[in-house]
């Protein structure tokens, strides 16, 4: 079906995917009174004096800003914050539908970190958390960085989404098909948010959190990770690396291999494409490991077709689109984990909670080849992550 | 009626009063991949290709940011963003309701003009329009003027709202009683946003846009004008005035007088309270003109009771109260107002539509001395303003 043409038609249509109503109708004058003034003097006067009211008294406790400035939009790139409206939107949708979370979509004039810093500050006190969402790196990791301490959760979707997803994914990939996860050799094509976040997650350790050590005895990290970008392997043998993938560099890539994409596949059983519009073609999955697991995760053209993919080897692939089996996909970790973060009033996103969400998402479903982690649809699903978030604390 | 207990015990069993929710449900992986991914690629695209497709392909052309930094919410002032957050959500259910808006009630951390303005320069993208809400004076001065190119509308409420819904009043105040706007003296307390925006309004012109003269023969202004601040009557004898003070030095008080509140209603025939939680004596009353027009708009507290008010010799009262007769509330301009002119995509607005709106105001009822105003709950009304901003163009 072509997606393409239906989903211009509905927008259209539509203009524009949410609606922000009323609880309750306002049709007399003594509702108005109690919603509006002169009523709402005694609910402002009760919170000024006690600032902590504001989460009983107001939806504060319910509402999340989706922060994006439309820098790292899909597989699309930096198409500007009004191209990322309708991302924003959609992921506004699903947040109510499957969370029950009232989502401001705010896709902002901010090229720099420092200016996204200052917005994400400027909102907190009408909000209970923050999705930032498609900032490309290394602007999303520098802004992650000085938010930590901001009070209320900050979750930069494109990074941790895609990473608890991936995780939860390839657990239950090996499953599946009887692989040992811990013997695997994996290749992440992308060094971007998610490129970067599935990697650390993947690896079992967070730098920033390294003094937690996670020890999960549902999961062991693959053997060997290696990070490939735009420029080729990442190894600490490169000259133009930065900061952050310098920090790769340290927990990937046992081998100090360097070279293209095709050096790094020779020998691995799984590849996760986490790019821009990338690319994996049929001849190089062919020079994986037998029976590969391809992961093509680039929205919305994924990095090679899946029918592709089987053609050329693979044994189990999936995408990132919700019209092929095997979706992966944040929309199965934000809805649910920011119900249990606003409903525990949780201040950060630990690596247990990751961890228990990615667990949480694996266990949901008894997977098949085709099916390897539950349909985003399944509000069940979503009402477990919360509450594997809470019980994460 | 004791509002203040059911608007505390309502606003905790709802916890907010608003719900972000999806315009269609979404229960196939069809309608997913048509809203979400892959299909809201190709919206994306699309608008990337050509910004306007914003307005057609997403919700912005429907979507209003109130902005608030909580520093002068109703008529308790100062008490901050998180105490601020009840109003603005009472507004976004009173934009949805009556205008058809989707509104999000942002209250803000930011103390000073540029943090302001910064803020809603980086939100622009996202919204159609901008209700600036209970920000301080001098600050919320200097913010209108900092955005007047911003590209989509931007409107302090406490100013024009209140500015337009005062004037309506007092029209049909006079028509009622019989008296004759242009011969009376008219004293305003309070010299903040509203009571400075009601001043010029009411005296027929306003500074910034003075090259357009504004030339309605439905209005006359009244034969002077004298506002007072917690100093006393405003007077370019004044050494203590602010640059905007100086300004409505510049169009008041024919007489120069001096003195206190008392010294300026001797002789006044209206008196408009537009004060943060002012007060007006019984006995204040007593020295104005014979059967003098009493607004006290103070929320929640109005500055007179009404039956002190009446007791006192006024001929006419109103407050902003939703529970007294002759509401004055800016509720009946701002859901008509953001209506007209997102269906009209104006940029700004003029003189002429503040003043179309008035008069629809007044043109939508037969007034009587209890019914100066149609009700904020008639939604033809609302219809009618929107219509009015469009005509006005």
């Amino acid at each position: 079906m072509d997606y393409n043409r239906k989903a211009l038609l509905l927008h259209k249509k539509l203009a524009g995917k949410i609606t922000v109503s009323s609880k309750i109708p306002v049709k007399s004058r003594d509702q108005l009174s109690t919603l509006y003034t002169p009523g709402v003097g005694a609910v402002s006067s009760a919170i000024a004096k006690d600032k902590n009211l504001v989460w009983e008294l107001t939806g504060r406790g319910n509402s999340v800003a989706i922060v994006s400035n439309g820098t790292a939009i899909l597989g699309l790139g930096n198409i500007g914050p009004e191209a990322g409206l309708p991302v924003m939107e959609g992921k506004a949708v699903l947040f109510n539908e499957f969370g029950g979370v009232n989502a401001y979509p705010l896709c902002i004039s901010a090229d720099n970190t420092q200016d996204i810093v200052n917005f994400v500050k400027m909102i907190t006190p009408s909000v209970g958390g923050i999705n930032l969402e498609d900032i490309a790196a290394p602007v999303c990791f520098e802004v992650e960085e000085k938010l930590k301490d901001l009070g209320i959760p900050v979750f930069h979707d494109d990074q941790d989404g895609a990473a608890i997803a991936v995780l939860a994914a390839l657990v239950n990939a090996t499953r599946v098909l009887g692989k040992k996860l811990s013997s695997l050799k994996v290749v992440i094509l992308g060094a971007g948010a998610s490129g970067s976040a599935t990697t650390w997650l993947l690896a079992g350790r967070e730098k920033w959190q390294a003094h937690k050590k996670i020890s999960d005895s549902w999961y062991t990290p693959p053997a060997d990770i290696i990070v490939v970008d735009s420029h080729g392997i990442i190894s600490d043998r490169r000259a133009d690396l930065t900061t952050w993938k310098k920090m790769l560099a340290t927990i990937t890539n046992k081998e100090r291999k360097s070279g293209d994409l095709a050096t790094a596949l020779k020998g691995a059983d799984v590849v996760i494409g986490l790019s821009t519009g990338g690319k994996i073609t049929k001849k190089q999955i062919t020079v994986m490991n037998k029976n590969p697991i391809v992961f093509a995760l680039s929205n919305p053209v994924p990095e090679i077709r899946p029918e592709e993919a089987y053609q050329a080897g693979a044994v189990l692939v999936a995408t990132g689109r919700s019209d092929y089996p095997n979706q992966i996909n944040n929309a199965l970790v934000f809805p649910g984990l920011f119900r249990g973060l606003l409903d525990s009033h949780t201040m950060v996103v630990t690596p247990q909670i990751k961890l228990a969400v990615a667990r949480t998402l694996a266990e949901s479903v008894t997977p098949t080849k085709n099916n390897i982690l539950p349909s985003v649809l399944n509000k069940e699903v979503h009402q477990k992550v919360a509450l594997a978030v809470k019980k994460a604390l």
